[in-house]
């Protein structure tokens, strides 16, 4: 089936159809091959964007507009093969937020998780239900489904962060719902760390049971999963296709850390040359510590510290790293796993 | 955040705008609104198609094309609210598919997830996985992802039923796979009957683990599922919203009994209204028994045996049964149930 | 330290453990190999009760005391390995249950599990939670932990099942709650069949989720278990080790029908020897229809309908059928796969 | 049922009884009562070991017999009211362990699950599957079933722990198997602090599933988890039935760190009175900080730092701290609630 071409469209075939098309009817075999394809054509592009390039216009946004006025002032991503929606991958959302000194993002919620992994500067703080966590580079933050959050930076220098969110999966199913708060900033009921304490030292609370999906604990500090990465490197050797990689889980069901979008956190060490490798969950990367570069399919991606590069689904792809380096990313993989949908393939294969 | 307009478009801001969009950047402010609503906007809208009005378009559709040339003789259902997408509802295609005397629709598998309700006639079969089962108007038959499926029809009828599958959601994630059998039927391996004995009796065989997520019954027979509604409708009041209803389940999990598709099959007694009621998965609904109308926020759609409606998210619905009725439905609640997503709404509030 | 023995006793040792005692301390190392041994070594031995030897025991005990005298007129099978405990195995408990024509066994709840596995007699009832199911023989009938039950047998004959409980297992656990219903009946609330109907057709209620472990479906009428393994036996030959077996599921959840209990059905083909297989859960064991033998190390049990038989942990055991035979079974195998404890062995190895 | 006393035992009555016995068939109304109590009647006694009493007894036990040929040198905790069982509460063993300086426990494995609590010693070993964790006082350490485990005490002090296991729940489902390793102590294959690095920081490796049902973290520090106790008595009030209380947890699933045993740490601010509390698991407490009392029914057993004591299932008990106490306790409740038996009442009710 698959590696035939549609029917003819014989002028027979074409009066039928001009003919249903009112009844709100059309032939599938006109469509199949591209609905239902051998393999994902994802319109998604292998891109970089170098947050030296990138930084300059966030400043100048800065400038043009306050975080009050735009609610969330992000510049977003913008995948060159999905003309124009909001997107990086086919699914997922990624945006780069600033945050000037003084400035307030003003309190609301969404059924649209989000992550904010930390890319410059430090102790600015994202609230979620009461609680705010200050923030530093490396840094995942998760702003839960339904939850009410703010950002407020109360240092004297910008803060910038890195946005994900699903809201293509969202929007393709039609459950988007948001409301903002009364106030810019939501009341603080619990203290910084609280989270952390209760919830991410391998112990639960003793009759705390989940009533959502998402993780309990909304910042995993880098210091504690770097400390995590440099034992691993040290210990033994790495994964040929991943170098040490670990995914952030949901302490209260080992699952993903967020029910829409999976985290990984990887070190390369250096020198280092990944086997190729492919799966079908689209990928945005964060490059943290090191440099090198990402051959995706015919494309080369070179990166350094706080540079954002996405790997479209099933394109090869290999990572090089020049010194010792360190990955975030993410990407809607928990999702294809819930469905069955999910896969990988090592190697050229 | 959800009531407010998006910030004015100075000059001054177009030309960031303008000058930031070959860097694949741009304002999330100028999008949020659109991108994270307050409440769902489905472009999709309620319809129907009357099986009175199409079935001639099918017919002819079966003098203008064989099913062995168009792979699939399927005719979709195109909500007239998603301009010319291969959809009924924003993440779900539905088509009639028609197969003749003598037909065979060959076998091939693909990632997507496929429903088969029956609608007309008696007796052909869909080969999974090396078993054929026989198909009754009202059964509900799946074809799991990536399994190997063919349909024939040995029976002096046209065999006409709908399908339902997961093709906007698997495109969306990217991970769509395809390829041919290379015979145009696959060799039958196991009897008729074999896997609603082997799984559909509340029993399971003593040393089997599901491997897969849907479920190992791949036919669920009408006579038997309207006979538990028939029990339930002498045995107690219907619910005011739902009337009799049940959700096919996977008797290995008691999950959905597909993944990424919930099916459901409800009774609405003789004279019955429903309360206006609306939840976050868009719906499709096959009249199968009786007679009457659902009204979908200002639409009233009217149906009869063999009809096929859609209720877009979030849209207020209520039924009402001129005559006892049974309704079938499929829509892609698994996946919001899964993700944390899923909502309903009870009343007008 | 498995093949060896404890350590000598010296006279020094030994006022050494004298000495302690008064502190309630003692030593470990006297008592380990009877502790943790290096495969189980169960008290209980095999044993078979043949029906026909039984009955009039069970039929003289109606006539020295009624059914409500005695709460439950039960004669319990004691494993001649466990010295007057009240157990078949080490952890299960059997009865044979007598109810004569008008008797009522009167209401009452207790957080031990019930099967009761019908063996003689046509109609009496079993009420649950305000249905009463109508049993038959060969029907699996379950009184869930804690909900009210009571008998009662308006027919013209006595009826006679098998109670399998998990007395010892609650009992180690101390867990132990029961109380009396003020009456001797329940009020009825359900009709007949309303659970089968509504959870036992691989459809569940669409908002309905499980409060409890235990299957809502409370009788698993033999005339569909065993319309199930007369399609399987026709198919497929039998597996070497156990013939043709199925396990009951909760539908619910596709686990065991009930959490500490698990229970099977399985047809031995006319003349069939299955091979040698041992496993942890020590096994209860019902002949409904045809006639063999069942060795157990050097024993050998000739069964015919309606006997009873147990297989304690870990004995290779083998059975063979003179004539097509079915067997109801039930174990802690459910509890031991929960706990990680559960092994079985394949052959004499 | 459960109010009234067993029926009369007349001599006829009587006859038939010693008539049934060599048919191992026996009445159950003469039993009922005692097999299914209207509470749980515990044979189990509150208990305590002043660890100032008991440590001269293991100190004299060091110069009775050594580890290698005791293979384990444990003086086991024997519930008074238990009759001579090795156990603490109905299902569990309790044990201290001593190990001198150069002594090795060598290497065995067993289906038995065991945890280690720290009492006494700094930087012994513990090697489970390959990797040595060093221990100190309030360490949580675990065994898991069936792996290989030695301890060495390479250091120039006793070293001290209490031993729990599930010894009498795995013997009443003979489910008892156990080896001794080849050599007394097996090789090292990955350096200390692995398994924590890679399982134990809300992170886990990218491709690794769970295989068994015990925590891959197999030492759980006191310092961490002491932290995160502190964290939360600054941060809000006590539960008042609790105090400050956490359970350990396995990071892949959420579940207790041990299938059978459920582990647990508060914190009792110093004056702290905890309210009437009881559960159907019997409980072993040591006490790591501070100092106070547990008022089980009439029983008051005041503790200090390395005392050990124990609240039967179902007695009501009540803590009060004198100065800021810290209490590590242990139980069968995970058993008890996967099999749906576990039960809590609060206050005198």
């Amino acid at each position: 089936m698959t590696t035939e071409q549609s029917p003819a469209r014989t002028p027979e075939r074409q009066a039928f159809y001009d003919h249903i098309a009112p009844a709100n009817l059309a032939p599938l075999w006109e469509r199949l091959h591209s609905l239902v394809t051998a393999e994902p054509h994802p319109a998604a592009l292998p891109a970089i964007w170098h947050y030296r390039e990138v930084r300059p216009h966030l400043i100048e946004a800065g400038g043009l507009i306050t975080a009050e006025e735009a609610t969330r002032r992000v510049l977003m991503l913008m995948n060159p093969g999905l003309g124009g929606e909001a997107s990086i991958t086919g699914s997922l959302f990624a945006g780069l937020q600033l945050i000037l000194p003084g400035e307030i993002a003003p309190a609301h919620r969404h059924t649209q998780s989000a992550l904010r992994f930390i890319i410059e500067g430090h102790g600015a703080y994202t609230a979620v239900d009461g609680e705010r966590t200050l923030m530093e580079p490396g840094d995942f933050v998760i702003t839960p489904s339904w939850t009410w959050h703010d950002h407020g930076n109360d240092t004297s220098e910008p803060m910038v962060w890195l946005d994900g969110l699903d809201v293509q999966l969202v929007n393709l199913l039609n459950a988007s719902f948001a409301e903002g708060y009364p106030e810019s900033t939501q009341p603080v009921s619990r203290p910084e760390g609280d989270s952390l304490a209760r919830f991410g030292h391998n112990l639960l609370p003793v009759d705390w049971h989940p009533a959502v999906k998402t993780s309990p604990v909304f910042n995993y500090p880098y210091a504690r999963s770097r400390e995590a990465l440099a034992i691993l490197a040290k210990n033994g050797a790495p994964d040929p296709y991943h170098g040490h990689k670990l995914r952030y889980v949901n302490p209260a069901t080992g699952e993903s850390a967020m029910p829409t979008i999976g985290t990984f956190l990887q070190l390369l060490p250096a020198g280092f040359n990944t086997q190729p490798y492919r799966s079908t969950d689209g990928t945005v990367y964060v490059a943290i510590e090191g440099e090198g570069e990402t051959r995706v399919g015919d494309t080369v991606l070179r990166w350094e510290p706080r540079d954002i590069f996405v790997v479209p689904s099933w394109l090869p792809h290999a990572h090089h790293a020049a010194r010792e380096a360190v990955l975030f990313s993410f990407s809607d993989r928990p999702v294809q796993e819930k469905l069955g949908l999910w896969r990988e393939a090592r190697g050229n294969a």
